[in-house]
Parts: C-alpha cells; structure tokens; sequence
C-alpha cells in the first residue's frame, strides 16, 4: 500500500493542495471513544504555527468529520476527516511543472507519473497533506491520554541553536501541549524566533531536529522481527516531508562507545523492573520495555525558498533557473512537532490495538 | 504482519537460534531467475565476519533450499531457505531467562511473551536470525545486478574511528564486494581491527556507523505518502539487531544547513536529469530521483559483553548481577554491512516489483 | 483490514446511510487515464434500478471526485469518490437500535460495536454503502474496457424465474451495459418485473441469482495459493450484503458430475489454446486460463419487508415485535448486478495491476 | 500477498510436490499454547484418507515443528511445520509439462511462470500442499476447542448420494472428530464408499459438496465491509484446490424464497439472543450473530482421471492426447474436509486475535 499504513486501525489519506479537499480516513478505532472536538481544533491551530513565522497562506482549516461518528462518539466504523481547500491561488504555481523546484518532489513525481500529476502547489506531496493526519491524530492522542500513555515533541535543533533536552518527562510533555512553540529552554525560544525570522528576510529556510518522548507505554508492545517499534514508527516519520533522519534513545551517538558505557543496566523502582538509563529510548529488540520512548527526527530546511536556484527544463531538456514565489514557510519545524505527536500517536494506537484487541481504546 | 515484510515481494522468517532451524520464505520473485549458489555462499561466508574478530560460535551455515526452486531456476512460487542450527549449546544460555541481559531483548520479549520465548542465545532475536535474510538478500542481488543496479556497504566509523566517504560509486561498490573487511580507506581497516580487537581483550564492545550507496535505480520509483522508499527502507533497517538510528544524504547534518546550501539545484547529463549536489540521498518527495541513493544506519554496540552488569531476577524482583558467558561478537559492523546489503536488495525488487510488475526482475 | 481491499490498488469505503456523506477512496490506479463522467453517471443511474421497482427513497447520489484526477485524467495519486447524503429521513429508523430486524446486521453489529454504532438506515450496512463503490467501479470498468477486458452481469434467477445462460458473451455484454433491467431472454423480463411488483404489493420481497461473466481477460493472471482468482473475486462479492453464496463455472452442479464428463479438454483455436468446454469457469488452479471467467452469486430476499416480524428487544430482553416502516426494495437483484461488475472490475484491475505493473492500465 | 494469509494470524505456505520438502509458517499466534502431537498426528491420518479408496501414494507426511514451540508451548514466535518429500516418483510427471492436464493448473501455471513452474506432481498446485496447512489446522483446531468454539465438516453430497444435514451440532461435530468417513447418515456411508470404489475401476473420479458446522462462536466478530465473515471463509476455501462454490445458510437456495420466509426472526433463550431459524447461517452483516456458522463448498471431482483426454501440445502447438499415469484419488472429499476445518480454524483464530488481541488464544 501506499497512503494507507497500519493493521488493526488503518489510516489512508487523499487530496492535493489545490484539488476539492483532502482527508483522512481512519479505519479500526474502537467504538465508544469520546471526540474532544476543542482539542482537534487546538492541534489544528498548533499545526498552524505561530503567525510571525509562518506561512501567510491562511487556510481556515476546519475540519469536518464526515463519518464514523455519531452522537459525539466513535461508532467503531471508518472515521472521515476531511478539509476542503479554500485559498489556493493556482496561478502561482503554473510554471513550476516544467521547471522542477530543487529538492522538492517535483521531479521524482513526474517520472513516477508520467507528468499527469497534479503538480500546483506540489499537489499530493504538498505539507498541506498533514493536515489530516493531525486530525487523525487528535483522536488517537485523546485516546492515548485516557490510558496514561502521553506523547510530547520539541524541537531540539534549530539550525545551530540547542534546546535542553527533556528532564521531567510528565511536566515537560504537559508544557508542551499547551506551548505555541514547543522549545524546553526559555531563551531559546527567543534565538529560534530569530534565526527563523532572519531567514525568512533573506528568502532562505531553516531546518531542524525534532524530539519525541512517550511515556506511559506498558512493556511488551511491537511486532519483530519486522515490526519492531522503531520499524513502525520510523516508516511513519519517513512520510513526513522533509524529515531526512531517524534515531532512537542515543542514535547515532551510541556508535561511538563501548558496550559498558551505552547498555541500560535494569533495576527495580518498588514492583516495576526500569533501567537505570535509557539509551535504547525505552525498545529493546523492537519491544517497548516500560521506560519512556525516545527518537529524533532531522527534518530539513524547506525547500521553498526565495532566492534564484538552477533547474533544468523538462520540455526543452536544457539548463534553467527558477524563482519560486507564493507563500512558503521559512521553517516547519515547530509545525512539523504536531504531526510527529499525531503519527506517533496513530502508530502506538495501531500497535495497541493489535496486541490487545480493537476494544483496547475504548 | 510481523514476521512478514513486502508487497509484491514478501518475506517471512522464522526459527529461534537454539532450535532445530531458521529459515525465510521469499515469495513474489519472478520465475526464470538463475540462482547464483556461488554467491550465495560467498555472502554467507561474509556475513560470518572476518574469523580474528569474530565470534568463535562457528556454526557452517549450510544453506538448503527446500522450494521454489527447479532447474537452477527460480519457479515463481515460494523460495525457502534453510539452516539447521548444529553448533547449538543451550547450557551457556540457561539462567539468562531469570535475569535478563542488559540492552537485550530478554526482558521485553519476557513481557510480550510472558515467559513462553525460547530464551536460549536470544531465541528469535538472535543476530542468527538474519542469516536467512542474507541468504533470500544474495538472490535478490543477483537479480538488481542483472537490471543494471547495484549496491554497496561499508563501515563509516567504528567506534571513533572514521573511513572516507564513497568516491567513484560504481568501482567502491565493486571493491566492497570483494573485501573481507568492508572499509575504502586502507589505514582505515586496520586501525578499525586493532580497536575491535582490543575492545574484545577487555570484555568489551564496539559500535559504528554503516553506509550504503544504490546506484542504478531509476527514477520514479518509490510509494508515498506511507511507502516512502525512506519509509521502507528504514522499515527494514530497524529489523536489524542493534540498529537505532537510520539517515538519508545529509542525514542530521542537513538540519543545520541553509535551504539554499542544501538544495540539490538540477542539471542536464546528457540525455539524463541529474543534481549537482546529493544532500538529498537519491530521494524527493519519498520517489528515486535516479542519484545515488545513499544511507547510513547507526550500529549500536553489541550488548554481549564480559564484563560483570547490573540486572534484576525476575523471579525474586530483587537486584542482581549478570556475568555473559559463552560465544560473542565484540563488533558486528563488519558483519551486519552484509545484511544492510541484503535487506536494501530485498525492498527495493519489492518497489520495483511492485511498479513494474512481478516479470521484471526475470 | 477491514474497509479497505486489494494490494497494488486498494479501495476504501467509508460513511453511513444517514450520516454527512459516504465515499470511497481508490489507491493505485495509474495516472492518465481518462475519467468517462458520462459513464459513471450511468453506473450510478444503473444502480438506482427501475423506478417502478426500486426504493422511493430518491438521493440525487451526486459524485464527486475529490482528489486524485487532474484535468480530466487520473493522477497516479488517490482518487476520492464522494455522494452527500441530502434525503435521510432519520426519524425513520429511531425505534430500530432496541429491536434488531431480522436478517439485518442490526443485531450483529450491536455486539460488534458496544451499541455505538450508527444504526439509522443500517449505518455503515446500508445497500447505499455499494454507490461510492459503483463511482470506483465505473473508473475501473473504463480502464478494462480500453484493454479488451469486458465483464457484464445478467439477472439468472428471480424467485423461481429463470433467463437463458450467457451466449454469444461480446453481444450479450454490449446489451445487458445499456439494459435497463438485466435480463437476456425477452421474456424473463416482464415476469420478474410482475414477481418483484406482487412481492411489493404484498410487503414481502425476492432474491435471485446473478452471473457475471468476464470476457478478454489475459491467461496467467491470479495469485495462489491464497490469492486464486475464485478466493479474489468471492472475497469481493461476499462484501455485497445480502450475497449469500458464490460459484465458478458450473459451480455446485459440477459435484454431481463425473471427472471424465467436466474436465475441460484443451484445444486450438487458430494460435490460441481454447478450452472446448468451460465448466471450471475460465479459472484452472486458481490461474485465468483465458477463457471466459464465469461466476454466479446468490442474492438472498432483501430482509426488509413490511410484515410484522419477530424479534426481541435488547434492553428489556424479552420477545418482541416488529413492522419496518420507510423506502426499502421488494428487490435488488436488478440493481445488485451494477455492484457486481464493479467489484468484479477492481479486483481484476487490481490482480493485473499487481502482476503488470502500476502502469498497465494506463 | 499470495501464499500467506491473514491480519493478526498469518499462514505462509511454501513448498512443491517433488521438491525437497513442504511447509507452513504460522505467524502470531499466542505464547503458551499447548501442542497437542497426537491430535496433529491424528488429523494428519485423517487427511491421508480411508485406503481403501485413496491415492496409493503413501508418503509418511511426518510433521517436524522447526521453530515457535519451546517446551511444548508455542513460544509467541512463527511456527513453521515441515513435512520432507520422500516417496516423490517424478519420472511418472515428465512429459505433462508439454501437453497440460484438462482441468489442471498445467496450463494456467505455464502462461503464469513462463514455463519455469515445477510442474512434477502438480507443483505448488498439488493437493498435496495441503498437508501443513492440516497441520497448522491442528494447533487452531486445539486452541479454539479450549476456548469453547468446535469445528466439524462432513461430506453432505458424494457424486448424487446424499447425506443428512446437522442435527446435535455438538454430538455430530464429535461423532465426526473421529469418524474415519465423515458421513452422519450410516447408509450414506457405505453408498459413498461404493460409488467411489466404482469411480477407481472405470478411471473416473467423483466430486461432491462438504459441510461446514461453528459452534461456540461468540457474537459480534468479523470485519465488514470488506473482512466480512463470510469473505474471510471463502476467501480462504477457494484456495482449496477443486473448490469450484461456496455458500453460507441456505445458500443458493435462499435466492427461491420470499423474505418472510426466510428472514432468521429473534427470540431469547434464557439470557442468550438466538434466531428461531438459521437460514443466515450464523452471519448477519458480515457478522456472527452467535447462532451456528454453517457453510457449503462444491468439491469438483478430481482431474485425475486414467481416461484417454484431449489436450494440446504446448510446443508444437497442436491437438493432442494424454493418458495420466501415477497414483490419484477417484475423489477427495472425504480427505478434504480436514483440509476445510483447519483453514475454517485458521480463519476464526486470526478474527478472534484481531478482535480479542494476540493473547486471546493462550
């Protein structure tokens, strides 16, 4: 499959940026489960971004739920978000089909479609495809909520700027749901604006690191050999644009040291067995072990930026350049948080459900 | 699904390393394939690792192929491989189950399996597991070779030590192939021996960075939203025993960057589209660009050391300690770059599969 | 998975009878293939059956197409087919959810989902649920059509009425696309019309017997063991509520034969290995072998009925009664059909898909 | 996919009838049930047949368990079944690969795989391939019984002889667990006996129609729309190599009946919710309503004939003979019906792990 993931609750999502509309389908969830419509539209509004830095494409957003629940709570039948597209202005984007945007999806979607892509806005590919995966999400976040498992997502990396890392997870993860920019470190809040800002001034993007703790998993959830947690959850990450990276608990770093210093030696906190650190961000063998989940995404810098770039011309097959314009985001990072929440929120659920049967959520 | 992976081409493993036997079935691959037996046995010759380095388990390895298979050919139905495990020997293994090897699956596979597992040498999340996976990945690069694609592994750093980076792609690949300790930079391979063989002196463990380079692949292949050929990718590569973290081109890197430094601008080769740059790994949008597609996988330590750790009895739910015994690998880099290999193989016949049909790679 | 089917291109179906909408999302179908507007329009028109016979519940059953289709032609990416629900008169239905109508899904359902579910009109079990799938359908149908691949669905029994079998397949498929009620013998057409109106008049209603017969179809095309053509295409017609058997060929007669009287002996035909009779349907090992593929489905009497009927009800948990009000069919045999061919056209352009490639009906 | 099945339980079938050994690998199933050696050793008789009237094929069809049961426990972890080839007698097959059996896979195979199938024997579309799926069948079988849910087939129709229908589900179903000809009418038994020995004199074979009794079932499992019930069932049964129908109640008989003559009216027995008639066949929907799940397939006589038949000779591409040497069955209903429990066990058990959580079983 292709824009379905999952086995016991399936998430399929369609549209283009500037088709009718796009939605979500989620297929699976149990019946009976409350939808907090507030929060869905709090995490709509979060996936917004704060205004000064953000997109001036002013989509409304608003999400209508088309089936699959019925008297405020789920019926247990496929659950239909959907958004309609109101503010394309297509005639920014009409040029771009022959003169691919580097770094974007332009060029790989024409050879796999045979240039009958929707192309206006990046079409399919378009960040404006998360918007329903973030509906989605809520549900699956509320859901997780009521049974203690919380998920919170900051961004660790701003360019070259550092937030702290996560110190108490329960207070942190609380923190951040209500922040309009998810960064642990007071000043660094501030720094980020800026450097976010300041390219923006000079028609250029920003990227970041993005991270993600779990906490309130019971031990014992993933598939191996081939679903292991990780698995399920970097495949997802994977599909949000621009992320280029994914690790667990140390990742890359725990390349460099020794055995000895890097295994989580396990302990006993009164009945619960924990280990004494966690640099396998909470899996062992691709199975939670009942310690808080942690990874980090490498999202990159956007693509869209404003400053003149080569390219070649797909009809004449010669050199080019090209000067995008329309409305781009300097960076995503501190919107790209709330789609790492939802997906990671929808692979947990799906992952639940089918160790402990569909009713697990309700 | 679990133990299964692909679309049009799926595998299922199975077996546990002290059992009778371990085994994959390859299902999906076209008829008329000529299996090369030559090179299936080379790959697990490599994936026994370098014998001054490696563990002294030394098991043959014997790779039976029970069906799908008539003439020397495949036949289109299911292809099974199989080991018998010979040079078992349980005794080593039997009070692990009580108290679970740090940063192993034990506990967590005690969780899930609530103590029914087969404990013995980590049953089903033994390394051991993935030599079947070699075996189905040797058939599968035979296969790629012959459509002209072509893949390749080597070590970027073990523990702090660190190799170039891939020069002149088509003759790297075509050294690594051939090489028993997978490096580019010759000083480089012993530097890496002597701190593997020292960290083995101590008791001790060491991990590393492993990056493979595609080259060949057409552009347009690939399935997003969900089946990004990131996602897959890193889907499989989060199978592998110790991976924790999975990169794309710049990787992490890239989120320090400026758009405008990391955007790969297109180009005119020819007759062929290309970028001048390929921070972008090979991949926009989730699909083949044609580039090179390249990644690294971060390796963690093996967590089989000598030396005395902490761990708790699960039985008595008190503190204790645990003294590893028996047969390990101080590194398995040198090793896993042949299941890396393998596993890339596999997805990418999937996709391509998949896209062209299942007669293409006949 | 459970609203959603197929591998290379999957079909999801969402909504229920009296929610906003229904639809379906169809994943996988190549891009550039044209949308015929004015041939889904009919299928749609089809599926309503005679007005003289068929439900007076009069929907608009509007498509439209949401995504995936650009200028006219598919895009590659998915395709939402989507139909408001303007006439639902709930109040219909209220009393319905404590006392469960025989041979409906209200009672199962109730189980299944807690008392949760949307049990206005059936829910997510109405017949209305089949209109998304006859918009997929008539995509589907189009593209095979543009291959040579054509499949048409006639009315075998009524009641105890009876039409003449297939005969000259390509004529008899070209009429039954433009036949208002599909029927190939003159005759059998006024009776059942005279069967489905005296059920009508007397509140009951009738079932009967479709077959649907595949003509172009490539040999070489199923996937067994598991996926054979006849475990395909039963899979898909045992979702079409009321379907209550399915056979192949000459079906469940076939076991009263001897083997030497219905194997199907090979012959030539010009360049062409023919089968000199069909009694298996056109399908051998579970393989098209290129003959006509043939199968039937019986379509049990649509359970609503104006009698009074017995029942209990599930909160006071004692026997009770019950006299369905509202719109609802004498029959659906003649509506059923337009069903048929599409399910059967998806999971045909599905298997083909798979097995030539994502492009292959492009 | 194509040889595996399933959602939360998986069956991956391998192997050919000549080749080195046949198999199934068993995936997801809970820790902790107990291997009951006899009762597969049982059903493994059982499916060789009464031999009296039998191929004179005797193979020992001895099940290794390879991996997944520890202690006699299934561990959690894939379960492959083994069964070597040792009587295989290829020099009888040789020359059917140019001039294909009527009615056989031959031919269908060939256009599939090219002319690269294993075509001694049948291949991978012998029946014989159904020997590890009885014994997977075993292990569903046994896990169901203790969960309450009893599975029992008996042949309904031999050829034009006819059995009675169920009477006590729950004596005949364990008169028929150890009934050496599964016929509930004693007369039926030795008429059916004789019209086969009769079928084997003259070189013909005989098909027939099995039945198909659930009992236990709870309420409210299956996964409409596209997982109904009755999908999953056919879905599977058709994989059965000669299964040529299959219907659920009433079946094809039902499509004669006014609605009020059929519809299933409620009732209360005791506490428990029940339908007065089951012409539904225990499904409502898609979904078990908890009345008895009751099935039928069409058995088609077996192709196998010793009769002189008409082919074509795929290489000179001209009409020919052929006269089927080698050991067949004049009919294998009476073998079948195991086959048809086991994958009807197999079906239920992965429905029930996907509603209930993988832990169900255990």
């Amino acid at each position: 499959m292709k824009n379905s993931f999952g086995n016991s609750i399936t998430v399929t999502l369609f549209g283009e940026s500037h088709g009718v509309a796009i939605g979500a389908v989620v297929d699976g969830f149990a019946p009976g489960i409350e939808v907090d419509e507030a929060f869905l539209a709090a995490q709509m509004q979060r996936r917004k971004g704060l205004s000064e830095i953000s997109t001036k494409r002013r989509e409304t957003d608003e999400v209508k739920i088309l089936s699959g629940v019925f008297g405020g709570k789920t019926t247990g039948t496929p659950i239909t978000f959907f958004i309609e597209n109101a503010a394309q202005k297509s005639a920014d984007y009409g040029d771009l089909h022959a003169t691919p945007r580097p770094s974007h999806a332009d060029y790989s979607a024409y050879c796999k479609y045979h240039g009958f892509e929707d192309y206006r806005g990046g079409g399919h590919f378009s960040g404006r495809l998360t918007a329903p995966l973030v509906a989605a999400g809520a549900l699956a976040l509320s859901a997780l909520e009521k049974k203690g498992i919380l998920i919170g997502t900051h961004i660790l990396e701003c360019a070259t700027l550092r937030d702290k890392g996560f110190g108490d997870y329960a207070q942190d993860i609380a923190f951040l749901k209500q922040a309009d920019m998810p960064v642990l470190k007071p000043e660094a809040r501030e720094q980020m604006l800026q450097v976010i800002a300041k390219a923006r001034e000079v028609g250029d993007s920003v990227g970041g690191i993005l991270e993600t703790a779990v906490i309130g998993m019971p031990a014992g959830v993933g598939e191996p050999f081939f679903d292991s947690l990780e698995s399920a959850l970097s495949h997802a990450m994977f599909s949000i644009p621009a992320v280029k990276g994914v690790e667990f608990g140390l990742g890359f770093e725990i390349a460099k040291h020794l055995g000895s210093k890097v295994n989580d030696p396990f302990d006993m906190q009164g009945e619960k067995v924990v280990t004494t650190t966690n640099y396998n961000g909470g899996i062992n063998g691709g199975i939670s072990n009942g310690m808080p989940i942690l990874f980090r995404t490498a999202v990159k810098p956007t693509p869209s930026i404003f400053k003149e770039q080569q390219t070649v011309n797909l009809k004449t097959r010669q050199k080019a350049t090209i000067k995008i314009k329309g409305r781009h985001d300097p960076a995503i990072v501190h919107r790209a948080r709330v789609v790492q929440d939802s997906l990671t929120a929808l692979v947990l659920c799906d992952m639940l459900a089918l160790r402990y049967g569909t009713d697990y959520l309700a």
